[in-house]
């Protein structure tokens, strides 16, 4: 039985809709059936294959990571699960025997393999995973929501990492990385939220999401434009952009004992003023992989059941799967918030 | 009335070892006889009045922020000491008011004063300090241990910040800072301890201090001799020598999801790659500056207390006030521990 | 001059409203023209004499420690306050050099002295306090809110102890610390709250304030109410009532490796099942005295700017000073909330 | 084929020393040739079979829930494992599935069966546990250390809860729990530590352990005593005692901010008076049952490497599994530390 499925064939640019071999499920794992598929930004570095692409991943394989779908088999061993249920994916796919798995670190396991990346993943019509990686989704949750667990608890994790409540904090980017983590602050209290963007169009969606004010991060008078809307300096900042000068504003802007959490991915080296903007402030800085598993995902099913219309807003198009190419456009002009895929075998 | 103090008189290489006038104390302050002073790693940038001096500090001012005296005046206000009380002082003069110091921060007070560069300092017969940063040294700690209260702090700061206990940790660099680290993590149970320096001289120190094994910094197999000597990567590691590649290597070498305590001070941008080196491994990297006030104070005292013999071996100069050049002569060649002054007005 | 005060005159029953001596500000003191008071559970105590007033506390003293007030005058030393400014009023005046205040926790300082209490307290047109215990009101902040600082601060160090953000949480007890406590606890992002009283009317102010459903703690059934209500068994627990039954049911009814804060005042000793309650299941019970000082104030001033409005439900009653017995009559009757005093020297 | 096992076969007072089927591994499982084993102070109660017990626990049953052994024999499905590898057994066989499992609590997982109560345990020649909780041991530890894991982790749990280093802290009880504690604490830098029991034997072991000084509990001058000794309150207060008196000692007698331990098991409810001894004092009290899962491993096994010596003394008694009746005796008497099981099938 075959199925369609977003393949990267062969190490360049671009992707193929093929038609391939539908899994069975191996003996711990559970073959689902896709509904609904996130498109990441580091997809996007898979379909341009990047230097950083280009080095690290052997081709072929099936992209597709941020998913939800039913239970469509039960492998022998992989209990708990019933054919129809309804499931949300943690894409890092843990040995669950290293120190850093003991150790309620899974999400950076020494011998971690990423969902769409080292195996087949999600934008296709079936999917085999683990049992150990799949989240049964509560029916208070709609479909279009569900498929945020993945990336929103990458969000959630940034935000909650350092305890926001009634602290000012300034928000680095407002892609929808970005525009999650404003979204849950907000939930949690941080006060005020300010929130930055090259992009006014994403400004506009930050506020939607509940920043409190958001600023133009090319202003010349950025920085002083950043006190006087906090009415101090952040004592909490997220680095969602991945722009190095994001991540060094981040530092010097930040208060002096102040925390600086890096989610946003720089593509090359970044110089860094050590001594000046992280010694002598007394900062601390966390580096944002995944999600806590499963802490982070009981914390994000509970912000989706009591908030999750909030991010309506930004779930701004969906196309089939089989019209991904579309949905890379419409990321490349960057007029958009969440691109998602219906996939409906 | 005179006294004999080190200046630094002009913004040039050098200092002089001047008289000047006696300091009365203020309203707020106590009048110290000094009795020991510490020379730390910064006198020397301040002695050499490198680019990092030049651009900072205005001169004229006396140096000196490690110290132990006598009291022997009190201001009107400086309620609670006796004259001829001991007392260490702590070099960072906080505000108390500003936000930092309201919230368990005063370490990186927003309006910081720093002992010997802002205000006069205490390479002096006599020195005034606010009573607010004066601590009183318990009998049992003998004199010449009591002077490593400050810098001392500064190693159970970096070394207590997160739990080392049970932990394999690697300390970068044994200058005197690395080897106070080392005893002190050693003192509460961190195993094992790999330390590292270019030098023999003080990698031999480091395995007097509790180092379960030492290696040559430069050696080609340096990396592979961490893990082998560890037996994993380090959990917690502890940057002590301010060079660029150690800071480097810190975080590359690190376990996943492990932590990275930076008090070497990089005299230069510094690099990173971020995404690869901290960004994915889950890393948190903190910024180590002065003492948690007084927290680590009545652990620096308990530490002096059990444990303050360990750290005999490193106290290998003592020199006169007056012979300050040749103390600074010492520190140059490198062959040395903590070089103390004994001052005796 | 004279004032007019509410004094405890005499270790009996009941007040005096007397008019006393103005107090002068103190070397470092502020005088204070109090403008707002609240009325906390503790003077009920004070106003009843009951067995545990007349133990601790020697009269005569004037009650008052929740107020709001402008600066009069301003003591020699009590630097960086204007006369005209709006303050509130740490009531906790701590000595400031104890271990305790030294490291972090001078709410529960070795010499603590409560206004209101041990020295003359706020209900009254004036009062001198501590400049160290003061803290000014930004204007964003209605006096009618102002005058919350001190018992919200309760709450939120209550509600902010541990991390509730979209954690299921039981709040026993709905007067107005229980109240606070909710309208706190919601702003974070816990989620569900749910919340017990035996008053119906209690009840509906605590829906009110955000709790997402409330049960009668007398009912048969308040057990598998809670289950059903939360969804599983609470991670954190508030015991906000003083009611020994309530701290039972709250270790009882936790989830295992939860959290229990307690506030509520219990009048007498309890009766615990240390082993089955407590221990077998993993527990952490934290007992909330008064505010950390200052980081409690600087959350406690967000919730004020950005959730202020929220509280003004549960604003019902407003007396003159003079009628300070007609406001205890009130709350009495239980059929209130938080009830205030207006002062207008 | 059939083993030696020690058999709680009726639900009254005793055991029988019984021959019984072995054990075959199931799917998930190991078979272990059982070569060591502890006798916990709950195996007493099992034997003594106490309320506690009757109420508890359904028979027949075998007893022994602190075993090293060998792999004999490995199922299916529980890879990793090799015959003749040296494994010691977390004896809280948790779920893995439910909140408390998913969220680094599977110490206190809501579906715990513990080995020797609710499945056949290691008082035998042979043993079947699940792989997943099965612990290799590392080859320096030699076996009649490698015994001690899981109490002494237990002891670890304690100990290392929060950051003893450096802090004053008390030890309530200096039975095999509270000696082994005691060793931690010493490992990881409390100082001073003072442990307090009623047996003059049991307080010699405690200074061997590394108590700084002892302390009959009945004494009446104990209080002050315990201060003297200390030179203050305690920040840290381990209960290893499980007397009702002990615990409310460590409450009453704690440093206001500090952090009370509770791992002795109190027989019966405590009365306790809330207000006073905790709220006020704003105290933290936590409940230890079993060890974190896996990290409190790695600590003991780091403990056990560099510091496992230090527990020889307390290893006063080995008997061959066919005298657990003698052992129980020895036990009885109370002049003993630790007392151990060969096995040698």
């Amino acid at each position: 039985m075959t199925m369609l499925a977003i393949r990267k064939a062969r190490p360049q640019r671009g992707v193929e809709v093929a038609r391939v071999e539908r899994p069975e499920p191996g003996f711990d794992e559970l073959l689902l059936r896709v509904r609904r598929a996130g498109i990441c930004g580091s997809d996007r570095h898979l379909y341009a294959w990047d230097s950083w692409a280009e080095l690290n991943f052997p081709t072929p394989f099936t992209l597709g990571h941020e998913i939800v779908g039913e239970v469509a088999a039960v492998g022998a061993a992989a209990k708990g699960f019933d054919v129809g249920e309804l499931v949300a994916v943690e894409s890092h796919i843990f040995c669950g025997v290293c120190r850093a798995c003991r150790t309620g670190n899974a999400h950076v396991c020494e011998d971690l393999r990423i969902l769409g990346i080292d195996v087949d993943g999600g934008f296709a019509e079936h999917v085999a995973v683990p049992a150990r990686v799949a989240w049964k989704v509560r029916p208070e949750i709609p479909l279009e929501r569900a498929v945020l667990f993945e990336p929103l608890g990458n969000a959630v994790h940034a935000a909650m990492r350092f305890d926001v409540s009634g602290q000012p904090i300034a928000v680095y980017g407002c892609g929808p990385m970005g525009l999650m983590s404003i979204a849950v602050a907000h939930s949690v209290g941080a006060y005020p939220i300010v929130a930055s963007d090259i992009s006014a169009y994403r400004r506009g969606l930050a506020e939607t999401m509940g920043a409190h004010a958001t600023l133009d991060a090319a202003a010349p008078s950025f920085e002083s434009d950043l006190f006087d809307a906090l009415g101090s300096r952040p004592t909490v900042s997220l680095e969602m952009s991945g722009h190095p000068d994001a991540f060094r504003q981040a530092l010097r802007l930040s208060a002096n004992a102040g925390k600086v959490v890096l989610l946003g991915i720089p593509p090359t080296p970044v110089s860094i003023n050590l001594a000046d903007d992280l010694l002598f402030k007394g900062l601390e800085v966390y580096g944002v992989t995944g999600r806590l598993i499963w802490d982070t995902w009981y914390r994000t099913e509970a912000f989706l059941i009591r908030h999750g219309d909030v991010l309506d807003p930004m779930l701004t198009h969906t196309f089939p799967l089989a019209e991904f190419e579309s949905a890379m456009d419409t990321i490349h002009t960057g007029q958009c918030g969440k691109v998602l895929l219906e996939i409906d075998a």
